[in-house]
């Protein structure tokens, strides 16, 4: 409501010299399974994020100043999704190439590709974490290989290792590809307790990880626009417990990140607000980490 | 809320050689400008027509005893928008070639692409008419020549003759494209007041004709759950004293049509009940002028 | 928002034996067709009429200082329909047979009858005047003759003659019971033009009259909230026409109305608004022609 | 969204006699408190279920296979409220004594009278557990003996001893009737804690059992779209293991179930899914344990 | 959804110098009577506006070539509603001093003020014509002389002469000014037929004009989402015509216009896509009619 | 949906001096900042108190017993943020001076003010205990210092000492005061485990306490429709245990409270229910604590 520019945080338009975060939205809703609205996420968790506080009592900063641009959204290409993602793909690069830090808004889990891809080209022995209540490791799904449902099995076959918690949906299909297949992990919800983040931190070993976080690893009670909201998912304190431990590991360093798959019904709602507050809360644990603040 | 088999107006099932009618919903929804939702569409057609009463006073019977089969919906293919419209035309055209008029129910306005082509096929002197807020004459759009706003262009690419009334939304390409061509004719909105009937039937010459019908035309008013609603549309009435007249002139024979572009909010709507009425009307009035009652 | 008594217009409370009108809150619903919520209807009705103008610049006047009490809401029995109907009825005999006009707030149509019947039974010779999508002249529906499909057949056994406007969804057994049954009119929405307000005036011989409003025979465009909405209905102007011509008419007296039907989304919306602003805009003209002003 | 039939699960339809399983939607509303819409519960349960997974991770297997059936919908009959439990008690029946299991899918709570006494009748030692905010233990409510705030009580008074958890929110009466009457327990939910799966196991003796799963059980934070969402209720994961626990003991039998009192704003919710998913749970957990798959 | 800056069109940015129009956002909402939302209003009339085709066909041109900038957003200052209103005139006499026409976006009416006063002041000659439902001539309304229920009364106060369209809704303290006050006049709803746009025109001096349009003047069919939707309002076309003719005359020089009182129930709606391209029609009569295209 | 008395419960109007609990509504909205609605707030929870039992089976007892009248909602006065609050507080005081408690019902935070300083006019030695995910500790915002982000800002420069529970947004502006001023504490959320119901009773010293109830203390997995939904919130059983434990203290002395920011989306839905049921729940424990029943 302040006379703001129009962008993640709306705080003040700094150049893209100076960012060392570049937010990315990427409007993209092609293969949806049951709740639609994922093109609508990036605006909304923009909209949502002008009324985040700045300030973080837990980090006792305000981590814009670490310096944040928000770039155009990134134009939909419907020719086909493989294009989609090899334009978000080239897109990320240039800024990663230039050092920056890009965070991804989705749109679609199916972006991720794109992302991880432009991070990947640059630091080979990147590993992947992600959250999501589905495993996404099919071959196929809809008559596509880049719908969302085959997202980490597309990352997979880059050469990444991947390691996804939360999962509470999964097909015979990829419980088998799982068994049978090095590389990817599972840590499934029906084997996640209260101590969780500290389990799956001790899963991770050291090295460099980009983040994809699909919104519906959360709860759907506290996050219900999603594509498809499985229940018996995960909390705010909880996971922003995991992430402070793990951004905070020596051991770790943080190539980049992505949330994913608001399906927002207004443009500011309780899910975008908190899709935006979980965002401006990773780049503060980030800058702190970095030394940036 | 009776007893019904789940189709469109819960009526008893009936095997597919005693129906003249093959209603076939096209959940397709892949590059939507403005309101997301077509996906639905076909769904909450489905749904609101179970409350549409069966008897029709203006025809003075009851128009599913010609004989309506609900198909299956056709499932989505995300490959490409181009596998998704010949995935269409293969299963429409089993029942052109049987004799059954394939009424579409969509999804968004590129699934009558293929619609279009399964009649055509049979019947290469086939004329369209369309009734539309755009002129859907594009080249290509967001990086595809399959988005619904270029399937009249393709469809005239496929050598019919293309009639599209009350579009008062049209880009300049468009405009020129249909100052430079021939076969394809435009009834502006603007230029269209409470004669309209009239003067359409009067543009339109003797012959054989596929119906596309975007709920776009109508005014937002009666319809507001479609993907762009333009200010400035048509009414029931006057839409139905149309069909009316057109479907009654012994110089025209219809070979099928499609209804597309709802975008419900929930399952059963003013929108949707409208559209429900709209198909089982014109399949009315089809019967009623086939002497199939 | 003023500081306002809770009740239909949200004006000074005044005693009963002061009232002229009495609003009667009939929230009942049970056997709704397509679209739920007439429960909520009263209450909606009666919160937006709280936004109404107290002064309507066509009277000159304000019709609530000729005495508007609002009843507490009439308890829903739910041991049968017909139970509940009787209850209506005593309920609002009470106040007939002390001269105040009863306006039935619904609710579903089936709570006509309650109302019907008890002014009837004091004044022998009333006829009732209906507006409405549907002919409701069934004999049973759902398992009772007490639905609001079955209203008007029911009114009609009680010995008045019904006059209904604005049909265009009947049934066939419906059609058959028109045409062989004396002292039930129907003027169909197909014959209706725009001059119809004084060819339904034409119809309505001298007399007597119990008017009931369900807000179906209204545009959904202008009144989407209501249990089945068909599309080809009435507009503002036009119905307020009407209105004026036959409540100034010498040669009618109106006995009561009521106002049905509402299904309302939230508790105030443009629907209820334009229920609220109906039922004021009644009681004015109802007011004026009384000499109540 | 595959092409799929439209039933429970969306699989292939298979004859009566190779169902295990007999899904019967009863979209049956009449008496509801609070939030309206119950009458939509069993079209949304299907229609999400679509979309739920059919392999389940921790039973390792595919219950549907076990052989699921979805019936026709109950038809709804408004003679009285009485006469509705009646028929749905016969349609239930024919399935029981065919040895169907028929998982009843409501519509208000009052529905699982007709079921329950359809297994009573052939099972005469059966006893109920429901899990359900309210106590529904009334002898009458809004003037009849069949209301949803009544259905413990008819239950009970049929023969069986009832269990039900989860209660808060109970009228003095129905303390009342507690404390006077044997065969009736419930474990309020004041009383219980984390542990309270296990506690209630040890509250629930040996024998067969069916079992009433009220939707505002849960809390409505993760189940809002209820009649009467009443706080402090309960969540997935404790719910589940309550039945893990339940259904594996091997003194315990279940006869058949149902999920009653969603009530959905929209036909697709993460309510809607929960519960979709709740019903195939416990379908797979019956599943394993009675050795069909 | 394009790769648009984020402006109203959605086309590339300009600077100010390069710009005839520009649009200033006034998210202001206080005192609105009946449904909430017009905060919302400019940030939807901007979203909705992306989708708006650039090209329109009875200018036969793409006004936005004449230049459009957007203005940020006018910062909410609820010291108290005086305080905004003078902050807005700020605002706005500096771009009309360099020869901008300023095209303010409510927020509620009470935004006109300020943005009429700021034209006043260069051009005392002024006249000013709104459209509304509403007299709007209040002395005071709840409290405050700056309530959106004062503007007109304000704007009078100024000095300049009033026209207002449309009223359907007037106090009797509203009627007894204008029935005593010069330079204040009314052109009724239940006094404007299918010709009023000629009519209004006929009783519109010569001169130079500020517009404002407040949406409730539109009927509520296709703008129901506005503070008090006032049912017997105006359609598109007639408005269309109306503004064809006004602007188009020879006599005429229009200063400048606001559109206010959206109240959006999400970002992008019917109601908000027509404000946006009523924006955009009246800016493209202004361009062509000013010599700019 | 009883035959009920418009108020709070719907229980039967009692006259003012037999009234020990005086509910106000006060329905204020001015300078809200993310999601809209609080105006609505008092009125959707005297709607959803009309669905709360009772009866409390924790109490043992209907505490409605002990006397509880709705007063008329607070009329806004929108001439400044500053009239209004000291409106709110002569009102409030009549009621305090002759012994009632007031049980203030909001409407957005701001209206906390003039509550509590009615309260401590009378009792100087008066504390206050909020609930509240933010400080509201900032000098002035948005042009005004009695915004609801300035109202404990305020209440502490009356004299009072306070304490806030819950905080997990606050500014660095509201932290430096904090760290520089006494008399005001803060618990904040992430220094808040399931032990906080006790933690915080052991930071408050006894005496005399207003209670202000900031409903965004609660997660927004159970509360969402709040102004701002801030992640990480609290939750039902807790809270009600602290209160318990609180007014159940023999040296904790309530004067009274206010529960406010509901910003409901309809008129009755689970937030509105919450909050109602929370009202009732501290009236109980308060009536049972005083002996008042």
């Amino acid at each position: 409501m302040k006379n703001k520019a129009y962008n993640f945080l709306g705080v003040p338009d700094i150049s893209l010299k100076d960012a060392r975060f570049a937010i990315l939205p990427v409007p993209f809703e092609a293969t949806v399974s049951c709740l639609p609205g994922t093109k609508d996420g990036p605006a909304s968790i923009i909209s949502s994020s002008n009324y985040v506080e700045l300030y973080d009592e837990e980090i006792n900063g305000e981590a814009y100043l670490a310096g944040i641009k928000t770039l155009p959204a990134e134009e939909p290409d419907y020719k086909s999704l493989k294009k989609m993602v090899s334009n978000i793909r080239e897109t990320a690069s240039r800024h990663v190439k230039e050092g920056r830090m890009v965070v991804g808004l989705g749109g679609e889990h199916s972006v991720s590709l794109g992302l991880a891809e432009a991070y990947f080209l640059q630091r080979p022995a990147m590993k992947v974490v992600s959250f999501d209540a589905h495993a996404d490791l099919r071959a196929e799904y809809q008559g596509t290989r880049y719908s969302h449902a085959c997202v980490m099995r597309r990352i997979r076959e880059l050469g990444c290792t991947i390691y996804t918690a939360g999962v509470r949906s999964i097909s015979r299909e990829e419980k088998d590809f799982l068994e049978t297949t090095e590389g990817a992990e599972v840590l499934f919800a029906h084997d996640m307790g209260g101590d969780w983040p500290g389990v799956f931190n001790g899963m991770l070993p050291p090295g460099e990880y980009y983040i994809s976080f699909d919104l519906d690893f959360l709860d759907p009670s506290i996050l219900p626009e999603t594509g498809t909201p499985e229940p018996g998912g995960f909390y705010w304190n909880e996971t922003i417990r995991f992430f402070r431990h793990f951004i905070g590991r020596p051991d770790i360093r943080v190539a980049g990140f992505d949330v994913v798959e608001l399906a927002p019904q207004k443009n500011i709602t309780p899910s975008s607000f908190l899709a935006a507050k979980l965002v401006y809360k990773i780049i503060g644990l980030l800058a702190v980490n970095n030394g940036w603040l």
